[in-house]
């Protein structure tokens, strides 16, 4: 047996908004990438801190001093609201640009095209979702993507084979709970987040109404023609990471064998696991997959499938969906430098 | 102030099954109430061993060996399948019985009346379904009552404003995903429930198929006369304790004010507290209460309902409930001896 | 059997600093305790808020609106500095004060007496600590007491039969290896104490130098003329709750049964456990109690025992030990209203 | 920049006792070792199972039907007493072996070399011992080698340099009071394992007496001319993985920089990381190191030092150690299929 490796060339890459949980995965990620090296690593309120991530020393530096216009693609790990105007700072410098960020996604509308300057905010505006299974070619040939939620990430990924095959019972509901660790709601002390009151706890929130992820998948929704109505209802889990989500949706008509349409579907993607048995977060954790079973709901009138979708929300939710995203932007093997 | 308290009868009560969780709560809750005391506790695998519990040492003894016939009430924690010929030979023995397996319940249908003779199989038939909330004045005339499972206690109570009103859209589909502390799935050992395997984990299970709970709350669902498809979906949360369920239920009509239906409701009921922030597990550990909000959907066509319900599977969900029923088989102030 | 309580008079207590763990659990241990009711709950950042606490809503008011002259015994939970100048306070208004900051503790010495005035100053400076097993009368005839940190309530009190006997050895060197739950850190936002830094991390800090408890161990250690070198390492649990210290304590002759020792030390003692056992913390959490066992080490030629010591950090190391306090301050029952 | 690799030859290495934590932590480094290949993972109780490990589907199979004598390398993660008899298989097979059981190790004398045959046996009784940057030499010209227990790893490591130098107070006293994750335990159902026992708990266990590894710690002390006595407290923290040991040592004379001793000792050791920080579990977790700080004690008469090691339990401490061991002995990079 031989193994042969060849490269020539690492891409130079730098993160915006490095010392949050997304943004040190992504130097984690980009720390044993083989086609790309960390050129930057900036986090403004810790700049000039040292900090050990995946192994290796990092130095924060401000936004201000990162030399945008020397990287060849830049990610932005900024808050919503404020990384669409570095996004747009990132490619007047001549960097491609995966945002991390709610601000480019569809459904969102935060961001304020008018105020970029028509040609640039025209540009940002026309950033493709990068939902990669979902939006591969589109990806492939842009200069900047709207990485997804993670939420949308795992839950979008579990009904695309419903949703491209109009299966949805029209005017249906949707019901999804989903649950994610606490590193998605991020790296800012709150009194909530401590461990004393996390831990031994469970706790939905955003019930009801308006979690920012639920435009952006109704947003999908709508442009794949499904008109049903989605319920989503978050929960908090005493875990560090990982979501998974369980989806009932309501069928035009019974599907006799769900999973092959799922295998179906996602034929040759690398980073789709369709389980028979039900996933867990242990099966997804610190890996770049997603991993989906689907049952059908037993002793109901309506035909109705029971979706389990499970994602490690700062790998396949976030850093690794955004590196998967920057190979498909600068040329590389899509799988390069993610964990299986 | 003045307080003043006095009691001259101490009831004497047991538990079978009683090195348990529930049973082991049972013994806690017993050792705490002013109106009982402990006559035994037996758990035939231990019998001789000791055990703190409580606070209390707690000396176990085989079931054989219990004095039925000198107690005034036995609660039985035994395992589904085996519980029933105990409460028979309790009920022979003269003792009044609340019976925490499944054997009795409704939609269970486990226990072979027929093999128990024709009285005592009868009585044990008729025994009412112990939700407190829902047949108080059945269960304060009978002898033998069949508690709750746990799930069902959760998602029932949270769901009967709707249900005695005739409110749940007819046709319509009831989704609940509930998450269960491990304490739920018992004290015996199993790979799966080890603390490596669970911590930082998140299972679904029984996905799609019949969690035996879910025939006891259709029992329920169709004595009410409600006919909607019910969809439950229970998962392993790495917590010790606690149930929370998150339903969404289609409405026949809007509800206004969602939250003053479960006030009406329930008011005056000592162990439901009715909440307009959303119940967490920290709410109700420990306690024996069930803790409600519902909200409306936002921005569906059909109007719809969720209703969040989390109560303490091992108190409200189990042993709480038990010794809550039990107050009112002995003619006791119902909320004698139980944590609020 | 039967049962009789009377009680004509519950005292009027107020709780400053009551936003904190250790105030939220004293709150909660006054809600339920038959000789006393909550006549304030302070704090300064909090003002206005309501707060569920031990199953009553509290309503913070800020410390300038406590009603100090109306109120029998105030609590200070107050951080280490501010806390000595509102124990004055509380004090020129006429109450008992239980003060839990380190502000009056043995070797701390952050409190300026001169600041508050000749009178007041030396009266503070002569608070007895505490720990009310060791200091019982100096507490019972005193008005303000320096209840002891949670480290040294565990620690001391399991070396107190050794130190009184003079046992350890000459010039020897104690180790102790301890280890707290996340709440003993308190309840202010800290990227270190987030659920996602601290599941399935364990760390040792203060190590090698001066954690705030060694002084205050030192201080009563050479108060008992023990001479020994103690050696301090405290360590982070990814729990909620509770402390566990092990001793290592080199004899100045050999014990030949220690728990002997202990158990005629401590005879009588309510919140006092010898067990053979080793203690754990689920024994002591929720509890008033610390629970102690000693062994000696196998094959080594300097006869030494190992001391294994547990408590609740927020309830014998803090709010329950400080309720234990005011009992003996205010005249009452010395284990009234507290959870053995 | 380029990258070149080149392999033309993967050993054959198998697993014995692979169902277990340190079985499957083995068949998950060997599935991404760039020199190995998985031969059999047998497992007896399980013979005929699939199982998901380190993503990728492995079949037990029974240890008698596994293929030794087509294997070039044995791993053996059989429980203590049973591995010795297969060692002996596999080198009469004329397989190497690196044995993970205690009955190779100094000081445990469970081994019954008799029994085996002269030659056999005395070939099994010279194993050398596998802490590797202790042994290194040894274990290079090996065929049969001893991997250490995880607690001496931890503990041994940060202890070698001052034992080779001499500098532990001669008859003092090296105080280890270690924590680990409850795999450690092993992957057998037990009560006090299950999760809802070790959540929120913290346990001392094996105190005062004969824990097997603290033969095996005082075998290599007096190898290496320390008399000190070793008192060694093992913890079980509710945690998944890792251990944490805080060592106290008394010095024959000071140390002035204590961590330039273990920088010069470890110079240029790959897997051995001195650090300035304290470490912590987090540092080290799914990394083959061992992570070593040493602070000298403040305020005590006798110079001691404060010495905290963290290992990865089931990596340095078991599987990873065993692989850096099996490289040594075919021959390999040390450092090949080794997480840094």
């Amino acid at each position: 047996m031989s193994i042969y490796a060849f490269r020539v060339h690492k891409f130079s890459v730098g993160v915006l908004g490095a010392s949050g949980y997304a943004g040190r995965e992504l130097c984690a990620l980009i720390a044993r990438h083989p086609g790309a090296e960390l050129a930057f690593a900036a986090a403004h309120s810790r700049r000039g801190e040292k900090s050990l991530i995946g192994g290796r020393e990092v130095t924060f530096i401000a936004g201000d001093d990162a030399p945008l216009g020397d990287t060849e693609l830049v990610f932005s790990a900024l808050p919503h609201g404020e990384s669409a105007k570095w996004v747009a700072r990132a490619r007047e410098a001549g960097a491609k640009v995966v945002d991390l960020s709610a601000d480019l996604r569809p459904g969102n509308g935060a961001f304020d095209v008018a105020a970029l300057g028509t040609t640039l905010g025209a540009s940002l505006a026309a950033a493709p979702y990068g939902l990669t299974e979902y939006e591969r070619e589109a990806v492939r040939s842009a200069s900047v993507v709207a990485n997804p939620g993670c939420y949308p990430t795992a839950i979008l990924l579990a009904l695309l084979p419903l949703l491209t095959r109009g299966l949805v019972a029209p005017g249906g509901t949707i019901s999804v709970m989903a649950a994610s660790g606490v590193t998605g709601a991020g790296f800012k002390p709150r009194e909530d987040l401590l461990f004393g009151e996390v831990t031994e706890d469970f706790r939905p929130y955003a019930v009801g109404n308006g979690h920012r992820h639920l435009a952006e998948m109704n947003a999908v929704l709508r442009g794949l023609d499904c008109d049903a109505d989605l319920i989503f209802t978050p929960h908090l889990l005493p875990v560090a990471r990982g979501i998974l989500a369980t989806i009932t949706v309501p069928l035009a008509a019974p599907v006799a064998k769900p999973l092959d349409l799922w295998r179906e579907h996602f034929a040759s993607e690398p980073f789709i696991e369709i389980s028979e048995q039900v996933p867990t977060l242990r099966d997804v954790v610190r890996r770049n997959v997603v991993r989906i079973t689907a049952l059908p709901a037993a002793n109901v009138r309506t035909p109705t499938l029971i979706i389990v979708s499970a994602i490690d929300n700062l790998v396949k939710g976030a850093a690794g969906q955004a590196v998967q995203n920057a190979n498909l932007l600068l040329g590389l093997d899509e799988t390069l430098g993610l964990p299986l």
